[in-house]
């Protein structure tokens, strides 16, 4: 089989590596470049496979049927531009496209592009040629509550507080003092705190596209793992539900990257995996009508790199789950 | 100086070995046995002295003046009630006595006793001869609460949102395949989701008797880390508070073992201490005005022998803060 | 395909459930029965499937065309004669078979099982219908040392030190407290110092078989970490090696399960994979020709569950490599 | 009492933070400045007091009776004169001034600086101006020599096997790419293999003064963990001894800061404390008699920063016990 070329810009971070894994395993696609600036040059072992990484400038992306961008916030644009301009198809994993960045492209190559949780907006990311692929923290939270959402289920003027925790690769490959072993061993902490953190706007632009007439308070921590995120929800509805349990694996019925638990998640369930797993209860002893939601997912697979190439698989008419680990 | 004789039950567990450690520095006590059955006879190195465990049926009760209890819940409540016969005031560190408890004392040796938070119920311990020395998630969560829950300044019908991180000390020394440390490194998950852990009655109880009109949703996580607990509260109040970290300021300008720090804590500030560190911050973008508060503890020390230390030092006459490391 | 069908006795530890997890993805193996007799009746979700563990008892060994023991040392032997009596092929990943045993069974079902390092003895291992799989130490320090052991290159009255570090599932999934996750977080030490470790006689045996004329000390130690070992060997050779990488470079170069490394291997290398890697280097400024050989596998795969499936494809004459991860 | 002024250069690494909590508790000493120039005007807590950091320019060199320099190596050196023209006595925590060094300082300021292993030239130190620091592996490995080396029981034409393991503050606290939480979390590796460290030199260096007829293999390796070391010697000798272990406590009777254990020490027995920890056992069944010795240390404390403060109470006549955590 005629393998697509896709390349990977920002290729030595933690997503960036993880794409140029998954791209090669993927049985359709074909690593045509990986371009990482600091290390233009090095070879690296990624998959069993020797990669060079070149400079973004040298990078090219007129051969690429599709380019995926994990670069930095606010340095992701001007490349997907130059990308889109190449003729390349792309997904955009930083936040420059998402909704509810600072200054989101309205028109230009990018305008409107589709906001990639297949799981929301399949349909409009199928027929795409550019995609903004979610956040690490939005995609476990919307994750946990687009059955509610969809459903307007929550109750009216209510607070959503979602209280999330990552390991430190969702912090990136930076070399930074307080992400050395020594500082992250042994500890544990808030940060973010007061509703500060880039991802809260992404979360509440798709809440007020459902209309959700909700307070939301997002607090992320710094977990001493390399790998996952759990974010634990509690969430007033509306009324009391019989069975909540069998509200969310009917939504996600047909969903082939999340699986609803009988129990809560922990993060070696979805560690590797690209799948949400999500977990849901209703709060004992509460007058108001109150669930639990936890949903776990890898930060760099469902919450970064699989979801990417999920997205890829759409916008190049694969098959979904193709070369996804579930 | 005379150093006053005092006993430890349940000895060799986590908490029974910080007891240990902290009577063995302390400048006014002196250990006078430690029991646990399960290692009778065995010795011990603790805090640079060997101790010999002996099983409780043969501890000297009698010899001491004061006796901690770190037995399991359900095993103390008798024990308590032999060293109390025996002339020995007790300091409790099982849910036996605690507010909440599902069969709590009414009467008899352990009938009424105050419920050791000292920030809350100082006046009432140095009086007594028995006192229940509060879990370690209530402890986290209610110093964190009780500026507001002391002024009255919860939104009426709220809903708190507590989500909680524990080193796995917090679960006891007794092996379970889960607490191996394969399956605890890297890691991270929910239990006790929908309010069913046992310590959500114990802090329902005192928010009544505080006469506070409001929900609690409680949920504790499990933390690949050997000690401490970070506690974030997602809290609705009456009005937007100018200033809340000033608040929480006057509120404990006074207390030797509460810092408000001006920056979110992490394990690291307070482990080995005893001391809860918190720090307190408007939600921003929220209608309703809210307050996120993040306490800190050592499940260990404040959490559980630190603060049976500082709860023996009032019921013994002692200055408070002696033998406590800050 | 028609699969073969195969059982696994002492399922549930953590070589089983590797077996168990090797097998349900293996293209030509079906995994025919779980053996856990603590654990009978109960299912785990192993590899993406449903396996409901019976007890030995209940096991179909007749229905299998080979069985792996991974049951404690001493209790595996009447197992592997109940499973040759069934007409089963047996993989036995106990101490019991191997050189060295305290009591080697010399005849009978399991006499003369050879040992079932495919590197060393691959074509004992085709032919036979039973195997003795390895220690994890010995697999890793034998990888090590089998270039000069076969060239006779040992400086002769030689000691070789052998120290290895070895993550926690090496110590198995039985609950001990000093495994539990705070008693080895932030801890390192050694075990079996000054030769007492059993799998001193197992590499002892092959040295002898060698002819070898030199002493072995071999240390352990335990990591905090879930898996992995790293042995690092200081070996006196009879000269000076031009280029002792080349020497490793050139044994091993048909060996799809060794790798030999230009630089010192990590454990992540190696987790999850059925693989040897090797670094070699001389030793500087010493008198005495010295060559430093570090080798680090998966205790779990390489060490245990995945040279299992290695040495069952060749006793089931199929592909060595199949179903192997590398 | 009046206290002594003292100062710290390179204060903001992980030994100078770790002597500006001991200075800050030793009852005998004060910090008369902490100097680090990337972070001069920044303030932290250090042993609960505040300490501002300035630049090393602007250190009042000639306002401390003595002076610790955790800077660089290399860059040592000259400040270590600045220090010494000002009037200050030196304690040097770099390698500059060490036997093996590179360029050691012959004459001038710190020409032949004292080693400063006090259970080895405690009485060169006590006289001196100057005192050369020992590195934390070399404290590890000739602390597990001493008894050997002083008696000229080391066999003839030996190989000493030396093996250590390190906690990653070994590393300093400059942000390296490999030393981020994620890249050292489940993993170890050997480093410096071949008898390429620069600690070898220093080893090396004072067995020649004791005319060891020995060959040195060390080989260092990384640990998950933050602090610590542990060293695995393999140590030929000229007899068996009948006892090794009380030729270990007769030599270290009266030190105060060396512990001869029943046990192999882990990490945990030593950290925060200034202790070296050592095993010794003979290796059974070699034809060559031979000892295996296991010495644990904190690598910030007995391995830098409390061998410092033990140092500078030589240098300034105080008890060498005081303010040294045991």
């Amino acid at each position: 089989m005629h393998k697509i070329p896709v390349g990977v810009l920002g290729a030595s971070g933690y997503a960036g590596r993880e794409l140029c894994a998954l791209v090669s395993r993927h049985p359709a696609l074909d690593l045509a470049f990986a371009a990482a600036h600091a290390r233009r040059g090095e070879r690296a072992r990624i998959a069993g496979r020797d990669v060079t990484f070149v400079a973004a400038e040298d990078a090219p992306l007129d051969q690429a049927a599709l380019v995926f961008s994990a670069l930095p916030h606010g340095a992701s644009g001007e490349w997907v531009g130059h990308a889109r301009a190449a003729g390349a198809k792309v997904v955009d994993l930083s936040a420059d496209l998402r909704p509810g960045a600072e200054q989101p492209a309205a028109s230009g190559p990018a305008g409107g592009a589709p906001y990639g949780l297949p799981e929301l907006a399949r349909d409009q990311v199928r027929g795409a040629d550019i995609v903004a692929n979610p956040g690490c923290y939005p995609t476990a939270t919307l994750l946990a509550l687009l059955p509610l959402l969809t459903r307007g289920l929550l109750a009216p003027g209510a607070t959503i507080t979602v209280n999330a925790a990552s390991g430190v690769t969702g912090a990136g490959f930076t070399p930074r003092p307080d992400l050395l072993f020594a500082e992250v061993t042994e500890d544990y902490r808030a940060y973010g705190v007061g509703n500060t953190h880039r991802h809260l706007a992404e979360m509440r632009a798709v809440l007020d596209d459902f209309g959700a007439d909700a307070d939301l308070v997002f607090t992320p921590h710094l977990l001493p793992v390399a790998r996952g995120i759990l974010a634990t929800l509690v969430v007033p509805t509306r009324e009391r539900l019989a069975d909540a349990s069998a509200l969310w694996r009917e939504h996600y019925a047909h969903e082939p990257f999340v699986e609803v638990a009988d129990e809560p998640p922990a993060l070696r369930d979805v560690v590797r995996r690209n799948v949400a797993r999500i977990y849901v209860s209703p709060a004992q002893g509460t007058r108001q009508p109150t669930l639990v939601v936890v949903a776990a997912i890898d930060n760099l697979v469902k919450g970064a790199a699989g979801q990417a190439v999920q997205n890829a698989n759409l916008l190049l008419d694969l098959e979904e789950t193709l070369g996804l680990p579930q």
